[in-house]
């Protein structure tokens, strides 16, 4: 292994036979939880930092699998021993959210009231459900207090929401590259991206796996189109600019530029590994996050009693939460008085830009963690 | 009618039975083009002005048609008596394209040596097909020299074609919200809705017709994606921003968001009324823009033959073709010593400013225009 990477990772699953209350109303009267764990709990348990996955993500955070060596942990240039989330000091924790497609119950999984998938069924969940489930897989872990709550997107958005609903469980929240909410914008391109699915004949009102079908084609779309989203359009000129992969136009409909087969491949990729109602869900759950909304409209009032130092950090690049956004959050942080630092790093990659090994970004979260006693 | 409206017009077809060679190597034996005019040639046939659509329109650039009152061109803010564009002046004309879908000839006509429509083997069009065919159409009419040609987006790609094809056939071009060649993101967008046409299973490999079906699902999804390209971040949070449809979140697929409403909305509207096969061509025809790529990518050498004036215009909020495309288009011009005038329009609608009635847009082309001598 790489001098630095945590080395060979296991998942492992936890099963809660406690009914959990959702915001919708609905309740799930059992589920697991998949979850990765790096480095070791201290005696006192004030080492651990949770680490909240985006929308295409999982509990597979850092490291490698036994049987896959190429499936690296999504933010495993970020995590490891020395690195600027540090094994050596932390006990990190990555796991798969209610809903999830990774191994967590969710729409594939097997209802136990019907004995079939959930498929359409399957609640919608939101960040505050998941915070709740979170917090409930914490304590099982004999965490009572998080050394910090990190994530970057959706990811962040669970961070700042822990800070808001659990405010004594976590010290620190590191909210990258997020948004308070999301904007019009947003929740068009998202409803653009279900469309897609839900519209796909392989759908089935999402009980399609009863089918032995999925709505591939629909996944497909909605990759694309969240796929664009992510990236800059400078970073795609840089890439891809206009270059064309047969160096002739075909005067068809098949690929005539290299951007084209790019987002073929992309979307192939994730209909191949992601599931279409999770899709779905997460999606819908991203629409609906806006912490303010019970107080107002009101970010400030609804940060009022978090008590954790914030650490907010955003990209120049990032079109899909612009800086703008993040800047929301700050000044809802100040206006509390809360400690909170914040970070706009010049760097042209886009949103996803939180996921990549930029040194400026990651000296800044090695040199926040720090300063974190444990 | 309301004063300065054109008032009741009737779209006319022109057929041609000359072949036509297309860039791709294919040739159309005979085809139609329909069109409407407003206002007077003039005894020296000095004073039309060629109006290019863009994607999403046609012919009916101004006047409402009797049979249906609602039907108002679509730039009938800009062409009429005493409008920027004065029909007591000039004598403006708009064509359905080549490969359209409101009258022309396109993928829906009756293929002579199938007498079947055209449908997937219709050939993929370019904007210098469109030009050639344009410039047939205009000798027909006896307009030897255009006072002037003018669009928006791609319309204004047509304007600026015709200067370097034809250039002896304009005195002036005026170039709206325009790029000189779509970037990889809007080459991927495009290729998302193609995507979306492509995969519904009722696209039959565009032979649609035949089977007596449309691929509705798919031209519903590449509208939304495309539509959330003509409009800024802020005007979608000024017009919808987070708004409830119902006053509460629903936990389901349907309509939370006033925006997701909107969407729908525009996208039934666009499937009710537009064909998928012209779709996928003028995307493709889109991303095949690129009048700099014959010169090396230089587009100065591209426009240096180029003799009309130019009137260049953008819009800040335009993320579609921003600013600075526009500037490449004037940098081009300048040069080569043409002679350009160049404005950026403060305006918040974003892509789809050039369709609406900012007094000050409006003002600069009357302006440009009174200064045209015919």
């Amino acid at each position: 292994m790489a001098p630095g990477s945590i080395g060979i990772v296991s998942p492992q699953t936890m099963q809660f036979d406690e009914p959990i209350e959702l915001k919708s109303g609905a309740q799930i009267d059992e589920y697991s939880l998949v979850y990765e764990t790096y480095g070791e709990l201290n005696s006192d348990r004030s080492n651990a930092i949770l680490i909240c996955h985006a929308l295409n993500a999982a509990h597979h955070v850092a490291g490698r699998h036994a049987d896959n060596p190429y499936d690296v942990g999504w933010w495993d240039n970020m995590v490891g021993p020395g690195k600027a989330v540090d094994t050596n000091r932390f006990f990190v924790i990555g796991v798969n959210n209610l809903g999830g497609c990774h191994g967590s119950t969710g729409p594939s999984s097997i209802n136990p009231k019907t004995g079939k998938p959930w498929g359409g069924d399957f609640p919608v969940v939101t960040v505050e459900d998941w915070v709740q489930a979170q917090a409930r897989f914490a304590s099982r872990l004999g965490i009572e207090q998080f050394a910090a709550v990190m994530g970057g997107s959706l990811g962040a958005m669970q961070a700042l929401q822990w800070s808001i609903d659990q405010p004594e469980r976590l010290r620190n929240a590191l909210v990258i590259a997020a948004a308070p909410n999301l904007s019009a914008q947003n929740i068009a391109f998202n409803e653009a991206a279900r469309t897609a699915i839900t519209s796909d004949p392989e759908f089935h009102d999402g009980h399609y796996y009863e089918h032995g079908v999925v709505p591939r084609r629909g996944l497909r779309i909605a990759r694309m189109i969240g796929h664009i989203t992510y990236l800059s359009d400078d970073t795609m000129d840089d890439r891809f600019g206009r270059e064309l992969r047969e160096k002739v136009l075909n005067f068809d409909f098949g690929v005539d530029f290299q951007i084209e087969s790019y987002l073929r491949y992309q979307a192939d990729k994730f209909a191949d590994t992601f599931d279409a109602n999770t899709y779905l869900r997460i999606t819908k759950l991203l629409d609906y996050f806006d912490p303010a909304q019970a107080y107002g409209g009101d970010l400030s009032r609804a940060l009022k009693n978090a008590t954790a130092d914030f650490l907010v950090v955003s990209f120049t690049s990032d079109w899909r939460f612009s800086p703008l956004r993040s800047k929301e959050i700050v000044k809802s942080l100040v206006d509390n008085r809360h400690n909170v630092s914040y970070a706009e790093i010049e760097e042209p990659h886009g949103h996803d830009a939180f996921l990549l090994d930029d040194v400026r970004y990651h000296n800044l979260v090695r040199s926040y963690l720090e300063r974190v006693a444990i």
